[in-house]
C-alpha cells in the first residue's frame, strides 16, 4: 500500500501507467490481469478504477504516447535546416535513446499494438505506416543529393528499426558497455559501415 | 488424407515437421496443439503419433536443426583462407539467405527455443552463445586487421543478428523488391554503411 497513497492523481495515474508497461511486458497484455497491475502497483484492484477505466485503456495511452513521440520528433527533424545524412543519424539516436530510456514503454507499443481496439488501432497504425514512409523520405531526399548509398530505402528503415530493437537483449545482457556507447557502436556500423 | 499417405515415412515425418514450423509460427508453440497440428498436415490427431513422439520432439527438431545448420557454416567459414571482412560477409549472407528461404523454421528456434525441454535446452543455448561468440571473434580479427573499424565486436553481431530478423516483416509486406536485392541491399548498410 507504501507511496502511491501519497501522490495526487496524475502520478498515480503516471505510475500505474509505468507498472503496466512493465507487467505487460513481462507478461504479455493478454496474460496480464487487471489483479496482477493491482499487485504490483500495491493497491486493491478496485482502486485501479478510480483511475484508469480499463485495461484496454493502459494499452492505448502506452501506445499513442510512444506514436506521438516518434511523430513529434520527425516533425521537428523535418522542419530543419540539415542534410539527409544528419536528419537520419538525429532519428537513429532517437530510436535508440527511446530504447535505452523508455523501452518498457517502447516494446509494449512495437509488441502489443494489434490488441488495440478502434479508434486507437486505425490511429496507431496510421502514425506507424505514415512514419515509416516519411523516415525513407529522408533516405530517398538523401540518394538524391548523393549523401547516401543507392539503396532502398525501405530496406534501409527496415534494418535500422529492427538493429535498434536488438537494445532489447543488451537490457538483459550483463551490459558490457554503456548506453552511450552503444548508441556511438550502432550509429558507426550503420550510417558508416562496418568496413574501414 | 492427400498426399501424405502415399509417401514413405521419412517423408511423412519431414513434412509433418514442416507443417508443425508454420504452426508454431502462426500459434506460438504453447498455444499450438497436436489436434491444431493433425488438421493442417491432413490426418488423424492419432496417427500423427506414428511418426513422432510428442510436441516437445517436434521444437527440438527443429530448433537443434537450425542451430546445427549455424553451427556448420561457422566451422566451414572459419576454416577457409579469407580476410575477416568477407568471414563476415558469408556469415551475413547465410543469416539473410535462411530467414529467406527456411523462416518459419529460423523463427520459431529464435522466439520459441526457451520452451525446450532439457538435454535439448542446454544444448541449444551452448550453441547459441558459442556461435555469437564465434562470430564476435570474427569480427575482434577484422578490427585487429585494421580490416574493420574499431566498434564493440558484441554490438556489430546483435546489430547484424536484429536487422536479419526484420526479414520477417519483409515477408508479410508486398515484397516490392527481390529476395536477392534485400541482400544485397543489407550486405551493402550494415557492411559499407548507408553514407556515401
Amino acid at each position: 500500500m507504501g507511496r502511491i497513497q501519497t501522490l495526487n492523481n496524475s502520478s498515480r495515474k503516471e505510475i500505474i501507467v509505468e507498472k503496466a508497461a512493465n507487467l505487460f511486458k513481462e507478461k504479455g497484455y493478454k496474460a496480464a490481469s487487471m489483479r496482477d497491475l493491482a499487485e504490483v502497483v500495491g493497491v486493491e484492484a478496485a482502486s485501479l478504477y478510480n483511475h484508469i477505466k480499463s485495461k484496454s485503456e493502459l494499452l492505448h495511452v502506452i501506445c499513442l504516447d510512444v506514436a506521438n513521440r516518434f511523430t513529434n520528433k520527425i516533425d521537428e527533424v523535418e522542419a530543419e535546416e540539415l542534410s539527409a545524412k544528419e536528419k537520419i543519424e538525429i532519428l537513429l539516436r532517437f530510436h535508440i535513446q527511446e530504447m535505452l530510456n523508455n523501452y518498457e514503454d517502447v516494446i509494449v507499443s512495437d509488441r502489443e499494438w494489434k490488441h488495440l481496439s478502434e479508434p486507437y488501432l486505425s490511429n496507431f497504425r496510421h502514425q506507424r505506416k505514415t512514419y515509416r514512409k516519411r523516415f525513407a523520405a529522408i533516405i530517398e531526399e538523401g540518394i538524391k543529393k548523393k549523401e547516401i548509398k543507392k539503396i532502398d530505402a525501405s530496406t534501409a528503415v527496415l534494418i535500422m528499426l529492427h538493429a535498434v530493437s536488438g537494445i532489447e537483449s543488451f537490457h538483459r545482457s550483463k551490459q558490457k558497455i554503456s548506453g552511450k556507447e552503444l548508441e556511438e557502436n550502432m550509429v558507426t556500423i550503420l550510417i558508416n559501415g562496418l568496413a574501414k
